[in-house]
């Protein structure tokens, strides 16, 4: 007999509780970008250090997360620490350490959620669906956590554009699931909020040195809605609104096939050149 | 001789040094909101500290404050705490407690902006300029902060729509400037992109329980860009992409009058029913 194995995903946000509000956990090299771990998968690592803990309040509706330093191959440490609980929300302070220095800083609010009066306001893409949609080719990208995606690009995947002229826009949507599937909860919806690669490589037609320096994430679905989507790839769509003196933005959607947005995320990109 | 007096705004987020990375401060009637002060004081009180530190680097990029629990009237301090300063970026943890418990948590990225390759994406609005557009009326709504600015609604100033219907959208667009004027820096800005009355009142053309919980500010302007604008008004513009389970979002620009986008804001906002 063998013990069922590991989804990739799980291993590499696996932490074990070693103190009050204290977890480790360890890289794996699944998730590995060009010179640490993708952020997504750090993203979703400090959420889960929130969503493991006793006093745990509810589910996530935000989540900040602030890449302050590397992250190097190997063993690290999340600070989990609930700042102030109240009725129906929870906050959150978290904190990365590895070497002894603060890696990574974050923060969650958890809320139980309850049936009020809804309206989407934003419209879902027209777009083909995931299945008349081929999948990014294997080597796209010299990085190992696409290789943790299914990723079907409908539009802005490969950034081209004549020579010294830009990408009419920033404009990234590709279908998306985990690879192998795997049933999404709040940890993956965290780490497909960092799946686009930097706007500026669209925008600019080629590679310059660029890093996510903080992101935020809303979360617009309750637990179920994210169980019910099963092995569905979920809609991603993202795009800067401007690039100034080495910093630019991004905004994206995740929208279930049904045309649910399942979470909205921002966040601020270094750039070089 | 009198002394110059302070601007209300400086007064607000007026700081005193009490101890290492403590300062200490009050709330003041000038920004007053429905039960405790308006949340973008919080906001730039809480960067201000950042900004006061001695151990400050570079300028504000990003700001993530989450409004925990409430404000009474009467003094707090903040704690501000560097978590990581790399050679042109520094991250901050801030925390403002007021008697004995945790009322707001803040993170922000400060770096050294420095020229480079620049696009505008964002296309800024097609409104008429602000000398065409009248002030909101005295008294318009029942909070005091309002009148701390002087502002000249484009659209959706004012929730309405037929009985039983929802408005089509939660676009609001006003013109924007610190009322009496002030030259503004980043703490102004920081507090402009809280400006925006809830989307709910909007979308539903009435009042229902609502309060930000977590707003995230992107500065895309350097000093000396906010510092020229002077006394010229801002355009801001808000709109929300979902309501759903007791929670919707807003997105947020404020420009300059030139077409720069000056900041992009995002934040997550509670309502009932």
């Amino acid at each position: 007999m063998t013990a069922p194995s590991l989804h990739p995903f799980d291993e590499a946000i696996g932490l074990r509780p070693a103190g009050e509000h204290v977890y480790e956990g360890a890289t794996t090299s699944h998730y590995w970008n060009m010179i640490g771990p993708f952020g997504g998968i750090t993203a979703a690592t400090l959420l889960n250090a929130a969503l493991s803990h006793p006093a745990r309040l509810g589910d996530p509706i935000a989540l900040t997360v602030n890449f302050a330093g590397p992250i190097a191959e190997g063993p690290f440490a999340i600070e989990a620490r609930p700042t102030r609980t109240n009725r129906s929300t929870q906050h959150w302070n978290l904190t990365l350490t590895q070497n002894g220095e603060i890696a990574t800083t974050a923060s969650a609010v958890f809320a139980v959620r309850r049936e009020t009066w809804g309206c989407g306001e934003a419209v879902f893409p027209d777009v083909p669906p995931a299945d008349a949609v081929p999948p990014l080719p294997a080597g796209f990208a010299p990085v190992r956590w696409l290789g943790a995606y299914d990723m079907r690009p409908v539009r802005g995947a490969k950034p081209s554009a004549e020579p010294g002229t830009e990408h009419p826009d920033s404009i990234t949507q590709f279908w998306l699931r985990d690879h192998p599937a795997r049933t999404p909860d709040y940890a993956a919806v965290a780490s497909w909020c960092d799946s686009f690669y930097p706007r500026i490589f669209l925008k600019r037609a080629g590679f310059v040195p660029a890093g996510t320096v903080s992101m935020t994430t809303y979360f617009h679905a309750d637990a179920a809605t994210l169980a019910a989507l099963g092995d569905q790839h979920v809609l991603g769509s993202a795009r800067a609104q401007v690039f100034r003196q080495g910093f630019f933005d991004q905004s994206a959607q995740m929208w279930s096939a049904a045309g649910e947005l399942i979470a909205s995320s921002h966040q601020i990109v270094y750039y070089k050149q």
